[in-house]
């Protein structure tokens, strides 16, 4: 590499949710959602560059270039200098996996770095969350993974805004996930009916969470949720239920055609993965911050 | 064992705090510290049992029966059973590595899960944090503990109750130890001319570290404050300076006679583990909570 350029590497995390409530606001800032999900040990690297070469903001995804308007916004709020961005995502990206926000914390580590921002991770967490939110990405996915953990999201917003994060306390375990194909988070939450409907699934969801705070509990809430918004494709309802049929938890990543699973107490994670992989290709993740 | 009895085992990580501020309040809860430190992948394994034959509870480390101020707080918060704990640390304990604090938010994991408390998190930290107030305990360690990774704890108290927790964000690196002896938290903090020299100086590290919110800025932060409060023993400022002379970075883990230690950009681990091993035994931990 020129010894003028210069390029750092970060990496930040995928994240399923398994069900949310949508917080309205213009501020983007303050609006976003309240839910739980799980925080994987997978995600995505981001390979910043910056140097006399590269004369024009550049965002590369698995080696294609890309419009990535959520990362364009974030590059544009926290420096004016041109930079080379090559990302490479082991989560399937736009199914539900939390790509578009594990970028673009990443991304923000690396600029931070590259240009010596002085900014905490609070600070990244926000400029990350309002590129999501202008660019038409998720809406809690990176408060949830810079938290890590099972993270149970309280009040929307980061927490310097009044945000409150929490976790489900739990030893370490496998999820394992199947990706049907994508679903559009904007076109879904531009539909109002939708949007009514998933605001009490939602609500319901979380009260019933925080009644028995465990990761059985978040599993079956996520079900419900699913099945209540009536989004799940039959591939996924028929993945979902071969997984119940062996003792398993299933329910459908949001907002994707995908499918994420644990293993019950009856059942082995082989026999999950073995019931899933008669329906796609399946991918396994440890989840990050637990114990 | 006895198909009655039921036990479970949990871990939670220890802390090293480089610099503090105390911030006095009569609820418990309340009071607390504000400063930076970092989390380690190290700390402590509690196992909570319980059953007909357990009538008293009774606290175990590493095979011997202790007094334990801390966790019988801990219990006597949380359950009206008897149990029989038994932790065991990969952390010098009483040296300021966050051992107490560890025990009790491990302990607090196993009881939650093992009487099916249901609660979360936060809820389990304010237990914690306050167990660790009341029987003397750290002030601040166990909400870093919980949260992970290089933490600035830039408001005290549990993050319900006001506190706010914020990060150094960082790649993985190793921190490098030797404890020379025990310091008593009780003692030091009941000192008010020393209490007074805490909180001038932990204001000035917190106030550089956010210029330059990075781990070599938190070291040499850490460094200032501890050589500004004179608690350094001999022992532990020529292990300091040592590291210096190799090109790493090192400080007094607070509140411990104990140093840390990290590689700078010019050494390597190995050189500091060298530097340091002439000194004493040197325990290594990656940071937890790092990408």
């Amino acid at each position: 590499m020129d010894p003028k350029q210069k390029c750092v590497t970060c990496f930040a995390p995928g994240h399923i949710t398994g069900f949310f409530t949508i917080h309205e606001n213009d501020d983007p800032a303050l609006k976003g959602t309240t839910g739980c999900g799980v925080v994987l040990n997978r995600g995505v690297t981001a390979k910043v560059g910056v140097g006399p070469d590269i004369t024009e903001t550049e965002i590369f995804l698995s080696g294609s270039r890309k419009q990535a308007p959520v990362t364009s916004h974030l590059v544009a709020s926290l420096t004016c200098e041109p930079v080379r961005i090559e990302s490479h995502a082991d989560i399937p990206v736009g199914c539900g996996f939390g790509a578009s926000g594990a970028g673009a914390l990443a991304t923000s580590y690396c600029l931070n770095d590259l240009f010596s921002l002085g900014l905490t991770q609070n600070e990244l967490v926000e400029a990350a969350h309002i590129a999501e939110v202008v660019g038409g990405g998720g809406l809690g996915d990176v408060e949830a993974q810079a938290h890590g953990g099972i993270v149970i999201r309280k009040r929307p917003a980061p927490i310097t805004k009044g945000g409150l994060l929490d976790r489900i306390v739990s030893s370490s375990f496998s999820v394992h996930c199947v990706a049907l194909g994508k679903l559009s988070t904007k076109t879904t939450l531009d539909d109002s009916s939708m949007t009514g409907k998933i605001n009490i699934a939602g609500k319901t969801a979380m009260n019933n969470l925080l009644q028995n705070p465990t990761i059985e509990e978040f599993m079956r809430q996520s079900r419900s949720f699913s099945f209540e918004l009536g989004l799940l494709s039959k591939g996924a309802k028929d993945i979902i239920e071969a997984v119940e049929n062996v003792g398993g938890f299933a329910s459908q990543a949001m907002l994707g055609d995908a499918v994420f699973a644990i293993a019950g107490p009856e059942c082995t994670d082989a026999v999950i993965r073995d019931t899933m992989s008669e329906f796609g290709t399946v991918f396994s993740s440890t989840i990050a911050g637990t114990y």
